[in-house]
């Protein structure tokens, strides 16, 4: 059994994350912690929940655990992922502070000092599908983004074949758990129930750099990106509409994406004719994408789970990876 | 020209007040106070709203107007009221402060002292349809509460016919609005959303004593009531669902209700073999009602939106008999 | 393996039902049929299904299977039923074809002559909590009804101690998905989306005889029943408010609720001062149930999932039983 | 007053027109016809709607009439605009049938021989904010589709002002009611509650014609038009996100926008800062635009009411213009 501690469980990633964990074979929980809740169980919080009491993050015995998640805030997480790395564990971070390895451009972007820049080499960036030759045994890995997975995804195929001519404009829609679960204005049902609300769009998002990072992995000579992030009154699912410019036809790019995701577990590519929606990948912890050509431009839909493929789920998918468990263990 | 003051501009029954105010051809709207959004426009606020600039409460002229309406919280709205009585102008009360006649009552449920006993003598129970002959010129009128309004004009033609024999309960299901503006987690959209909750059920709510009050004075026999509201994810609008054990067949219960609202413009009681849902009442200012009788026991359900005829609504129909004005004027 | 044969697999209940089957260990799914969809996928009808293909009924090899589920309308289930018998296999029925024990009491009710009312009296009504003795190896099962679902558990304490004193009435909610997948006025998104619809309130929905013929059973002596469905704009969940005069106090009530439901595995009962809510069983196969006393009326909540303990998760706890298996295999 | 009929009274456009004259001061409604629903009245459908009673469209009398709203299917309403203005009444068309000059174009796209094609050179395509000139005293007047009356009304100034420089981009969402009355499983609450739905995106929606047609007016250079509508779980409202690449800066862009709509009675540009939301428009006959620059392009985003500036409410706005009453009568 591999022993794990949650940190931030009553967050929507981290509640999210127990659920997974109490399905998966050969896991077990040994600790999930609360700074707010402590002394409570999950399931006061989440009525459907695991009863599991939460305890101060400073309680937690590091000794007892293969490997931590961390659902905590930036500059919060990488603290914590010090701790538990010199307890001899492992980290499974869901934060953003280990996903930019440029520490500029972190700190401009999270208006924060790095607090472990040193760990910043040794991190793997863990969108699965790019990382899985570097995930066995590592001991700090940084879930990606839900916005970047979902475009990250969805591009790649076109960069990858250095086929993208031109500036990429992702128009992303997200449900309202991915604003997190701190009530505010934004998230009041009477606010946000019957509205649509585009926010920080154009290039205004901290989740740009992280995915313009990886675009260049891609491809060096990727273009830039518009990244514009809609609210949607729906609790779950992140829908992005990738507008690509490209230099190859339909047939080419049908192929890029068929051959590219064929044999993974968690990656639909849908038929010609039809088109991803956000009920192809909510409640799993898929990835699911349709894609057409119109003149010189593909249009991609990209579909996943915020906190499936985009918080909870792929976290579990990586730790399947560095436990050399099956990857899809507790995600179908 | 109606000169007009609005206490506490900024919460729902408020921008709902100032939307039909706006709409009203007698009324001129003086000011509009926010304790925390002075300098502000209430359009900065809602998008939609009129763009009157917002003043601090002490800062209001209470010389320029006629009337006042407090949307403000209960034993806030009572030292308001006292000043702007003493300053000449009328007031329309939206809290529960002058709603309850009896001060101890008052102070058990809402937990406070109550800042103005003196006043209780004099102040009106504003449902309009019982109290248009105290209304004319009424210094201080107290808008009912939301969930009274539905169960009051929904049993009345039953109680005040002596019919009624035992328990009445009212199962009340209200949208989200009538859970105020301020964010929490009973409001947060992803708690919400998908979800149906019962709280204070039986004899909790404050709604309770208010309505028992009334249930007397319909008939000085009322029995006791049950009262279970249930929150429901909708942005507004509330139903009550009556159980009323009654001694009537359903051939004169029928003729009860027909008669006592044949001339009621704000009141519609549906015929045999239709029930009234949320729509029929959303977004105006009208109660709806539809009656059954299964063997002795009458099933009244009664629909309002809690911040038309619940709120706002019905506080208008008030200031229009005060002054004199069409009793409908900037309600439909 | 249990092999599994699934008549009308498209309706809510069939896909909800083809899911946990997935989930089960000891399950294969031998065929899934469906009138109007055969030759396609499930998913292609529902993105996020199982990608079994769809079959004629008629094509269906009954030979096959051991048992065979029917998500199929009243009067189609029974004559299916019977061939599926004649087969050799067992049959989980979803409809209401042999819910009701008395063949003049269905055919009122459903408008229709019963199609194999000599299979009535091997029936085993399949409210699992009470038929675990009748169900090991029986030929065919009826699944109870949802809102019967509901309102039996939340009611039985009181009836098996004979406390009950009066009419019960239950005040009941349920989620859109109840209403079928056919669509209609009722269930077009823009009609119900903020509304809220009271229907066949009173004595006049079909799952009123099926209620009072297994609360007869809990107590020969229980009163009349009054039960007043509410459709409310949320996909799944179902949730009822039941009213019930008792003659017992609250510390007796507790230990009614305590005391029967200790063992259950999925019937949970909330401890003093929490009331159930839509989100405590939403997703999930059980019945959360709430209860206080307020004079001599008990209230209960009692929350179920329509599509779980209310209909897919039923029938497969009822096969588990059947077959031997762990009861909640595949249900948590 | 202006005598009014109204065919197609039922649908969700029809229903909102009849609420809008019934607030016009001049405006007097002789007629609402129904094919379905003859004999009903609107308040039987839509138990908030005027009790007006239906009519079968053979039984108007078309002499009673100053103008006729039609809000009928495409190829159904140009058959009856014949009749209407043969009898001397003027016509308001809110289907499709004569906004498209180009016959080839209409029949290619709507898949019908044109019923009427010999009215086309009269019809004004009726964008009230570039048509008033022509809107005085038309006989027929087109009112512009939903979809395409924000794309246009948010790209207008930089096409007008030439400075367009390549594909423009319009990512659209639009609230259920633009799917209409008819019941289906795009529009099923189940299906769609929680959902996002990309449809006929690219270059596949018979808006894309009608839009392009008048980008060309507003500049015969007018590079192509990528439309990717999206179905959103919220009753009304459409946004549109329009990425358009642009040769002048952030300053001549506000200025071009400012200036354009400084006037306009039904047009809002927000300052700079602030990105319009569904919540903007919504129930009001509005459309709100807001402007930013990021590099070379304009992401502008443009929202009305399907149902008020998208349909019913322009119509009104136009019929305002053709009889000279005040352009905003009945529409605030």
């Amino acid at each position: 059994m591999i022993r794990v501690g949650v940190f931030g469980a009553t967050g929507y990633a981290g509640v999210e994350l127990v659920k997974l964990l109490t399905r998966h074979r050969h896991v077990e929980i040994i600790f999930a912690t609360s700074q707010t809740f402590a002394g409570k169980r999950l399931n006061d919080l989440y009525p459907a929940a695991h009863p599991v009491t939460l305890i101060e993050p400073d309680s937690a015995d590091l000794s007892q655990i293969d490997v931590a998640f961390l659902c905590l805030p930036h500059a919060t997480a990488a603290p914590t992922a010090v701790k538990v790395l010199a307890a001899g564990a492992r980290v499974i971070d869901l934060s953003a502070d280990f996903r930019i390895n440029d520490v500029a451009t972190y700190e401009k972007w999270y208006g924060v000092t790095h607090p472990a820049p040193e760990l910043l080499d040794e991190a793997v960036y863990g969108l699965t599908e790019i990382a899985r030759h570097k995930l066995p045994n590592a001991r700090l890995v940084a879930t990606p983004g839900c916005y970047p997975t979902s475009m990250l995804l969805g591009s790649r195929p076109l960069l990858e074949a250095g086929v993208v001519t031109g500036t990429i404009i992702s128009d992303s829609k997200s449900g309202v758990s991915g604003a997190g679960r701190k009530p505010s204005m934004t998230t009041h049902f009477v606010e946000i129930g019957n509205n649509l609300v585009p926010y920080k769009i154009g290039q205004a998002h901290r989740h740009l750099p992280e995915t313009q990072q990886v675009m260049k992995w891609f491809d060096p000579n990727a273009p830039e990106l518009i990244f514009s992030p809609h609210l949607i009154p729906i609790p779950r699912g992140l829908l992005s509409t990738l507008y690509v410019p490209i230099s190859a036809d339909s047939v080419t790019v049908r192929k890029l994406y068929d051959e590219m995701y064929a044999d993974e577990p968690l990656v639909d590519v849908l038929p010609d004719g039809q088109i991803a929606t956000i009920a192809h990948a909510a409640n799993t912890n898929k990835c699911v994408i349709s894609v057409q050509v119109v003149g010189n431009l593909a249009i991609v839909v990209s579909v996943i789970d915020n906190l499936g493929k985009g918080a909870a789920g792929q976290a579990l998918q990586n730790m399947n990876v560095v436990f050399g468990c099956s990857e899809t263990e507790g995600l179908q």
